[in-house]
């Protein structure tokens, strides 16, 4: 056993990173100040179609590094080459819930390879990893593959993480298109049915409420203010009216690409302050509330409430140390608000994940960063190159 | 001369904080998810009434210290017992924009005072700082003292400093009892014929955009979003407005009372966010206008656009190198994106105000953290005590 001195600073749960794609790291700051449908259709997937699995495992390490340095003890992450992803959770150190993406014009493979990594990789790094089906999102995944999805889920025991009602326009389209809105979609193809993590729901309806209700104990939601803003979309989670239905909340950066950084801090007191300004009242989302979301409930949303998320006897030592001695977080007055509105993600001196310490003082224990970044910069030319105008996918929500 | 050694570094103007109230950093986390009556009515107006000189020299050792930090190297101030952030000013080496604070209730005394400090420090710690006329705003002051104000201004070429229209309930109580908007009461007390630094501007209207255009060349106004957000202000400040009439919009942190801190950087990222969101634009403040905003039209703000801002022959050398190589900034494609979104405050290595290093691979060399956190500790029931009933003044707007 080892004594560590955390003399001025706060022990408190790692804090989850509940919908990501960890390898877009190496995208950061490629597609900025557009809107959705070219970040997607001229800049994201057209890079996709060269991604390697050797770019996978490169860009997880960096993510990982990031997240442990920030704070993260575990990430929901729902990418490409998802094997190397596994392979990299497994040598760092970090807890992770992997999902393989789909979408179906892969045909029946996605699906296939989706819940094969899902099954291969269930319960890997001595139980750090968990898995998942991820299907890509309802406008890019058809009915019928859904309710494949929700099949395989059922006969394996398997949670779904996916995209849906990502913003309003998807909501509108789909209304427009089919009639129904994605929510809608996830409850009749049989999707609501499993275990179920949707990402965003920024395009979340007033008639989505009872649907999800009824999906209560199963339904949770990621949201990843930052994005929504940074894409000037119009409205962000419905976070007060998922909490009057029961459904939780967790906290989210999505990809770097997007987001610029996989800095849940930040998400953390983004969410306190879109709150408060969406719903017109200062008094809601308070910093303990936005703690809640970003550990407890986020743990929930991966379906580990009852393993990580909280320190007590019984959960899984992952734990966080955060300094609280700096200029910026003095004097302290009320703790949940400095550590929302104060403390920042730096200010996190050891992140420890299953008792193991992956960060100590700030160092990185487990990840050599600089490697990591001189062999990516060396796989960018190939990586960035556009001219054989491909794209893995097209966004026509 | 000194050589450092900034690989891995980039260089840039330090960032201007417009407008804050840097004592509140003693404050911080005291009056929490509460509206803006309540805030002040309840909280800060009262612990105010107990304020000593010795608790404002504190406070701005704190905050000196946390902005030399975050890469800060001018702020301007708007607070009580400023002679006492002078001292600090010249004894830490940061850059100042100061100003008297004065209500009418305290009658002709608060106005004088906040002249005499003008005069007395204008041009002090070797050029350092300067100084300005601070009424503290229209629904605090009236009319008449604005216009004595105004006078005092072109009598003794000060500039002027103050809130006005900080939200929009302020614009509509003053055109409901007065007829007129705060900035209109600006411009008929001849405030507007000044230099004039206006603190938040939230509540500018669309009539209230020809006024400030006819004051262009010596009108600016400070944004500070991350309040207008807590507080759950309905508006943020129409930078893009503003843009459009020529007037310089520089980037604040209000104080820490609620902002709950004098991160500049953020401000920054929240400005380029909250803007995109606003005008539901998602190419508008780019990156590289955040930038823009946060040095040179910040310096601008403060009059010192023609010594400060940008790294350039003839202007001061205020500068700060901020470390690219953590894995949140890797890998960089797009130098003003990595800084305004993935860098944070805490990335700044090292501050250099007026040539003269404050701050070295993040050591600070000037101010002693734990004194002043430790003292300050020591005054705290003193200062928080509110068993006496008294406020300094009231928020009626």
């Amino acid at each position: 056993m080892e004594r560590l001195d955390a003399r001025g600073q706060v022990a408190m749960p790692g804090l989850v990173n509940c919908h990501t794609h960890a390898p877009m790291v190496a995208l950061r700051g490629l597609a900025e100040d557009l809107p959705t449908e070219e970040w997607f259709n001229d800049v994201v997937w057209p890079v996709e179609s060269n991604l390697t699995e050797k770019d996978v495992e490169l860009g997880a390490r960096l993510a990982c590094a990031e997240m442990i340095r920030g704070g993260v003890t575990c990430f929901a992450d729902h990418y490409f080459a998802m094997d190397a992803v596994a392979a990299v959770v497994a040598e760092c150190g970090i807890r992770a819930h992997l999902g393989q993406a789909y979408f179906s014009s892969q045909g029946e493979q996605g699906r296939q390879q989706s819940l094969e990594f899902a099954l291969h990789h269930r319960g890997g790094a001595h139980g750090r990893i968990t898995t998942a089906l991820a299907p890509h999102a309802p406008y890019t995944v058809t009915d019928a593959d859904l309710a494949a999805t929700a099949d395989l889920a059922r006969a394996h025991g398997l949670p779904v993480h996916l995209h849906a009602s990502e913003n309003r326009d998807q909501a509108d389209t789909s209304l427009a298109r089919h009639g129904v809105t994605p929510i809608e979609v996830l409850e009749r193809t049989g999707v609501l049915d499993a275990d179920v993590l949707i990402a965003h729901g920024t395009g979340i309806l007033e008639r989505d409420l009872s649907v999800l209700a009824r999906a209560r104990g199963r339904t949770a939601v990621a949201s990843a203010p930052r994005g929504y803003l940074k894409f000037a979309w119009p409205t962000t989670t419905p976070i007060r009216a998922l909490r009057e239905i029961g459904v939780p909340v967790g906290l989210a950066t999505d990809g770097a690409a997007s987001n610029n950084s996989l800095d849940v801090w930040e998400s953390m007191a983004l969410t306190s302050l879109i709150q408060k300004s969406t719903e017109g009242d200062p008094r809601w989302l308070t910093s303990r509330q936005a703690l809640h979301h970003a550990t407890l409930q986020s743990a929930r949303a991966v379906g580990l409430g009852d393993r990580i998320g909280s320190i007590a006897p019984g959960r899984r030592a992952d734990i966080v140390l955060v300094d609280l001695t700096g200029p910026h977080t003095q004097p302290v007055h009320d703790l949940a608000a400095t550590l929302v509105h104060s403390a920042r993600s730096s200010d996190v001196r050891t992140t420890i994940v299953d008792g193991r310490i992956l960060m100590r003082d700030r160092e990185l224990l487990t990840l050599d960063v600089p490697a990591v970044v001189r062999e990516l910069g060396e796989r960018m030319p190939a990586l960035l190159d556009r001219s054989h105008g491909r794209r893995i996918q097209e966004y026509d929500t």
